[in-house]
């Protein structure tokens, strides 16, 4: 076989190129892989950093080839004048790309002669079931997740409540503050915190990609979400705890211990081989007979409408790994968030999310932290 | 003309998408733009919240057309039978797609007798030329880089040599510490800056990607790079200062000042009309004028091989706005950056950035940190 795995992209967008090379571009360079050997084509920019630093067999000096060359800058002239010398070298003729390769580039290889199949949706399959070092950098990150949350339950503990605000330290507690305040500790962590954290207060907090602002009020809920990435080893966490800063209404304590009875039992049912939609469908079961019911309310969808799970790696969201209304058999090494929620207008948002990694006979709970809704 | 642009990303990966609707998602969406209206379809979960802040003519409920439909996780079924539908009804045959479009969704549009064309390198050509608001946003992200940079020089002005280490506050200064108290200052003045941040000192500032690590010596070059993102705007900065602590070679004094010089030189020379290509070359005519030759010696690049400026906008590398080796005529709105750096294992790395603002007669440079080798 002449094929080659082929990936034209930058490992900060590409995680796949990142889990091949261990190497970090901010532009595009040019990855294959042939007869079990990984090769990189880089610019001189980056080509003595690749050569000190990337896990792959060989790094070639476009610059070699092309005279200033602009491989990082999509020049798709100098791509293939290298690539095509290369791959006639090394009787390549058809590519294996991902799903989402470059039109414009397939466009020009194919009419260079080259063949092109289309991968599978995950490029590299092994990547779905976390080894033990994966597996071990994403408790950690986990970990260094509960730490941040618990920047919102120190600040919310320490705080005082006047009339319609709370106070910390003499301050209007608002969402803005908090999340300042959970950054200045991610950056001690080494944590990454650049695709948002959520902490919506009451009415925001229904709406489960509402990142929130403004005053935090008491007696509401508040939910945390938080998914940082390690900045050393590029793996994710994710957790979410719902707090309640004062007395929460009878309903906002019946939805919180609803879902965390929900989020429990999920999690007691996760093992190696189970088709994860009968987990999602047994929580909106559970939901319904405990009178949540899921739907349009006042224009508003409200209720259950987001997945249970998704799998968690090098990427936030990361396929297969998925527990919700499609089939999806869970296997050993993976590792899925388990997040059912309940969110209704007036009452408020209410979710909790916890990371497992499936075994054989259950699943292993990353990290820890308690879930009490109640501040005092 | 039944031809509609279309776009299926995320908006934190594609920023033509995020110029079009002002709409941020982590996973992706369709879009769509059709006789000057512009359509997104979103999933259940992101569509309350597009509805309330994306700007465009239409925001589509994907769960209208499929139930729980899958849009945001690719799949291709669900993005199919909904646009489908839409386009039918539109008379949509044609679809305009950016040079970066998923081959794999390419090629089931094709299956289901779409034309595609592949749009201009930029699908959004009025990006390139900044507005009077895109201007002012860049200046004030900027400004912010520059108070980053600030940071550097503060605590090093506040430093103590003792033998080959600088110390503050009883501390031993490493590029660690440094890129700590930027990113403290950073949350503050609300600017992401998770592509990674330069403080190299030394052989390490000879490599122009290479982020730094470990101790500033005293009597090194440091070069600083910082290239903040808005949280708010979501428009760049880019600059660079070199700084050394201490006393610097009268080698590294006369690399500087010969930079310094060619920056201001390459300053003057810009304005609309002209071909970059001619500053860059007059850059590199300069310093072989005064003996700094480009190439490699003992097996490393070294010397100034790499562009002089980019442009910056929306993303840290911006086409067209380019001043380096190939043609490119400025043009009045081009921000590019000017950034002539020499690069010499043992003398160390010297780079100065700053961003302007191409007019009919010249160039603005936006904000203002003077350029000063030595911190005492």
């Amino acid at each position: 076989m002449t094929i080659a795995k082929f990936i034209y992209d930058s490992a900060f967008r590409n995680m796949d190129l990142y889990y091949a090379t261990c190497f970090l571009t901010h532009d595009p360079v040019v990855f294959f892989e042939f007869k079990g050997k990984k090769y990189l084509i880089l610019d001189v920019l980056e080509y003595e950093r690749g050569r000190r630093s990337a896990k792959v067999d060989k790094v070639i000096n476009a610059s070699a080839y092309v005279n200033n060359s602009e491989i990082r800058k999509g020049n798709i002239k100098d791509i293939l004048q290298i690539t095509n010398l290369i791959f006639k070298s090394l009787k390549i003729k058809t590519l294996e790309v991902p799903i989402n390769f470059p039109l414009s580039l397939a466009k020009s290889l194919e009419q260079a002669g080259y063949k092109l199949t289309i991968g599978n949706s995950l490029f590299y399959p092994e990547r779905e079931i976390k080894n033990k070092d994966e597996k071990r950098a994403i408790t950690i990150t986990q970990r260094n997740t509960f730490k941040l949350i618990g920047v919102v339950e120190q600040i919310l503990a320490a705080s005082k409540i006047k009339k319609n605000r709370i106070y910390y330290k003499g301050n209007i507690v608002t969402s803005e503050f908090l999340k300042e305040q959970i950054q200045m500790l991610a950056i001690k962590l080494g944590c990454d915190l650049s695709e948002g954290i959520v902490v919506a207060c009451g009415n925001q907090g229904t709406d489960p990609h509402e990142l929130g602002t403004g005053n935090i009020k008491p007696h509401q809920s508040v939910v945390v979400d938080i998914f940082p990435r390690s900045q050393k080893t590029f793996f994710y966490g994710d957790a979410t705890r719902t707090f309640c800063k004062g007395n929460p209404s009878p309903q906002l304590v019946k939805q919180y211990n609803t879902v965390k009875t929900a989020q429990m039992k999920a999690i007691k049912s996760i093992r190696a081989g189970i088709n994860s939609r009968k987990i999602h469908e047994s929580i909106i079961n559970y939901f319904e007979t405990r009178g949540y019911k899921t739907g349009k309310i006042n224009g508003y969808e409200q209720g259950f409408f987001h997945g249970t799970g998704h799998g968690v790696g090098l990427q936030i969201h990361e396929s297969p790994p998925y527990i919700g209304s499609k089939d999806c058999i869970l296997k050993e090494g993976h590792v899925v968030s388990v997040e059912p929620g309940l969110y209704y207008r007036g009452v408020g948002g209410v979710r909790i999310e916890d990371l497992v990694y499936v075994t054989k006979t259950g699943c292993e709970v990353l990290g820890h932290y308690a879930k009490k809704l109640r501040i005092l």
